[in-house]
């Protein structure tokens, strides 16, 4: 399978090279695969916030425990969980799912109903959590969208949200910063790449039932 | 792209054909693609769990608020975080990168020292969420695997997990059931499978910065 040679060219890029660009075309490419991640209820509780200027990726760096990556790298695109997931979006997420599958307006209320209960029954921090771990399988859908595609990233969790929030004014906007991920290419001198992947054995890592 | 493809065929398929069995060979291809997800500090803190056995995918049905899948199914996939994730496994894990990167003994003890403050710092329940969010990683390879193979899947995170923990002994392994993913083929009159995908336009998933 052609996405298991990718994933075992894939690694952590510490490294990137500032002088090269993921063109519009693939980044439109991987973005579409994030996008048709599986999501709880298909509500997408999430957005992608890209940022392009260099400026703005220089200052996330100091945010980021001084990981250079986010000034390095072509792209920064962060995962931002959605904080207005409430009765009133999810409603109109079943209008859209009705527009979509040309269903009469109204016949998904009872359904609008019972995710209103799910979700409205979580409190704030478990709503947030809820929408992180979905903003993961968006983060690996990324991952292995550019690796089929031979473009370098590094998944990120080590950063501090409040200030990408700040400086990516995601408050304003209902989002929150779940998780990052630096795409690009990797430099010529990343002892990284050099560096044998490390996973246990399969065997090690699964019991059979 | 053919991922592109390959996940729009995909959908959380409600009615499994219960004849139907995904072969060994496809079986290890997914939880090879599962088992190459990226993980945090690459610790991989899960284990799968597949349970073939019908009786016991029976049992899982009334702690699944009776969907069927975990019967219907071929295979039920539990990612079972691991609940072990302390100071002497991330030692083991540091011999274990050294061994496979043909390194000295001992080298990644100052990478090891720095895994085991990031991950001591964090209290019990936050070392789970941690854990159960690289767990979704996880999950998406395992459904992008499933898609590419042309094998259905449905995410479940709607079970009891300290039930799946007593039924499937995961207490006494030191796991705990994060998600879970039945694996198999489509019945041919899941309705489900007629209906349009529904994903908000890309252009309203994103901002430029």
């Amino acid at each position: 399978m052609d996405i298991i040679e990718s994933l075992k060219w894939r690694y952590a890029t510490k490294k990137f090279d500032p002088s090269k660009s993921v063109s519009p075309d693939d980044l439109q490419t991987i973005l579409e695969v994030g996008n048709l991640a599986a999501t709880s209820y298909g509500l997408q509780p999430f957005q992608f916030v890209v940022v392009s200027d260099p400026a703005i990726r220089q200052q996330l760096v100091p945010f980021s425990y001084n990981q250079p990556q986010p000034a390095q790298a072509s792209h920064v695109i962060v995962i931002a969980v959605r904080t207005d997931v409430d009765a009133e979006f999810i409603r109109e997420s079943a209008r859209f799912t009705e527009q979509v599958r040309d269903l009469e307006v109204g016949q998904l209320d009872g359904y609008a109903k019972q995710m209103i209960g799910a979700i409205t029954s979580m409190n704030e921090q478990e709503r947030l959590l809820w929408a992180q771990k979905q903003s993961y399988i968006v983060l690996a859908n990324l991952m292995t969208a550019c690796a089929v595609l031979k473009i370098d990233s590094c998944p990120m969790e080590g950063f501090i949200p409040a200030e990408y929030n700040r400086i990516l004014d995601l408050d304003a906007k209902n989002l929150h910063a779940s998780v990052v991920l630096p795409v690009g290419y990797r430099a010529g001198d990343d002892e990284q790449q050099g560096f044998a992947k490390v996973r246990k054995p399969l065997g090690e890592m699964t019991h059979f039932v």
